[in-house]
């Protein structure tokens, strides 16, 4: 099933897509999700962020490059603030203080139940599925600072979208990003240090996830950004996630 | 005025407290806030944490002590996440993972209206007034990691309250933080690094600010906390936050 967000007549809803026409849902996070009346084609809508989440936790050094040659001895995470969220086809905006933007395209899981000291195996039952993000980042504030908050946190400073695909396989398929057209980045969610069911027990195991929350799991390879730049982050299985440097 | 956020009848509200008696208001981000009809004493309810911040940032090393023994070039800022906030009288929970809990006890400014790229000599509009705030940190984790999200993103790891109070000067008042009624650190905030117009303006050039966001400025002082300890972090002007390890 592909869940997703739109903007019809001033008004944000929930929509299940199948070929190219939306169908209402009511809330994606209901025990059953009922296909409602069409509400229009995907080009009569605007798309949103597919979920609206209270937390974005997201994983580092999960995937082999650069610094992380060898898995670390558990999770490195870090959140990005809600501010940061927008949707497919919104502007990225570079902002004046930074000299160095990057993309960092990563499979993302969205939960679908409150979630608290979850076993690996169950894992699975408490998300509803996956979609595309991009944890843009200021690299310059990452390297001055040697910390998170600054370079991640800029508002606009993670896309998600097009779609929440509920029966994906997420530690088997491919991520690929493309800079205008042409590729570069791509690697194999298979190469994660930790899966997206590790990641889930880990977490809530600290702290609870509801509905909505999001788990962004890492970037297989990062990459320079100019304003002007069209960033898309490609999931074999999702879509392709399309914004604009200004 | 103080502000407050209560429950009685199964309902959470917004009040502002006079003497001892709850008045109810509407949204305490209004423009105006219209003193409503009386709703019950300070005893006849339960309080809660007195916003809901879809944020909160946390300024670490911003007084002079123990490892900080200079100003930072620039703020040293984290996130907690949302679900750590728990109010007055409810109990913090000593995670079974941790063998080293601390507190905390912070000013903490709640914003009151939508803020962005907001100078200095401006903040103080965009502030609702000043709550008591305990970052409760699992020490142990922060030592093992040599980063804050682990540590300080626990469940019921940022009590806050009782009140906001709007009508108090942040930067000269003084914070004393009580175990078992004993008094285990001090301090004023005058001795603050960064003021709180100075961090809401750093904080709102990285990221918009919402109504109920908060930003914790940084504790005096640390000290132990242990499973049955009752902690009380007492600011002049503000009132008592109380609240239990369990």
């Amino acid at each position: 099933m592909k869940l997703l967000r739109y903007q019809k007549d001033h008004q944000s809803s929930y929509g299940l897509l199948e070929g190219d026409t939306i169908y209402q849902v009511g809330s994606p996070y209901a025990d059953r999700i009922d296909k409602g009346k069409a509400a229009g084609s995907l080009q009569s809508v605007k798309l949103l962020a597919p979920c609206e989440p209270t937390k974005i936790i997201c994983a580092a050094k999960n995937y082999p490059w650069g610094e992380n040659p060898s898995k670390s001895p558990r999770p490195v995470l870090f959140f990005k603030p809600p501010s940061s969220v927008i949707g497919p086809e919104e502007n990225i905006i570079y902002p004046s203080s930074s000299q160095h933007l990057i993309f960092e395209s990563e499979l993302v899981v969205v939960m679908g139940k409150v979630a608290r000291n979850v076993p690996v195996k169950d894992a699975r039952k408490y998300v509803l599925g996956y979609t595309c993000g991009n944890d843009v980042t200021a690299y310059d504030f990452i390297l001055r600072d040697n910390a998170t908050f600054h370079g991640k946190s800029f508002d606009t400073f993670c896309p998600l979208g097009p779609y929440i695909v509920t029966d994906l396989d997420p530690d088997e398929t491919t991520i690929t990003c493309r800079v205008n057209g042409q590729v570069k980045a791509s690697g194999a969610t298979g190469g994660k240090y930790y899966s997206c069911g590790e990641l889930v027990s880990f977490i809530s195991g600290i702290m609870t996830l509801f509905p909505g929350d999001i788990i962004m799991t890492g970037t297989p390879d990062i990459g320079t950004l100019n304003r002007g730049d069209v960033v898309e982050v490609d999931i074999k299985g999702i879509g392709v996630l399309h914004n604009r440097v200004i």
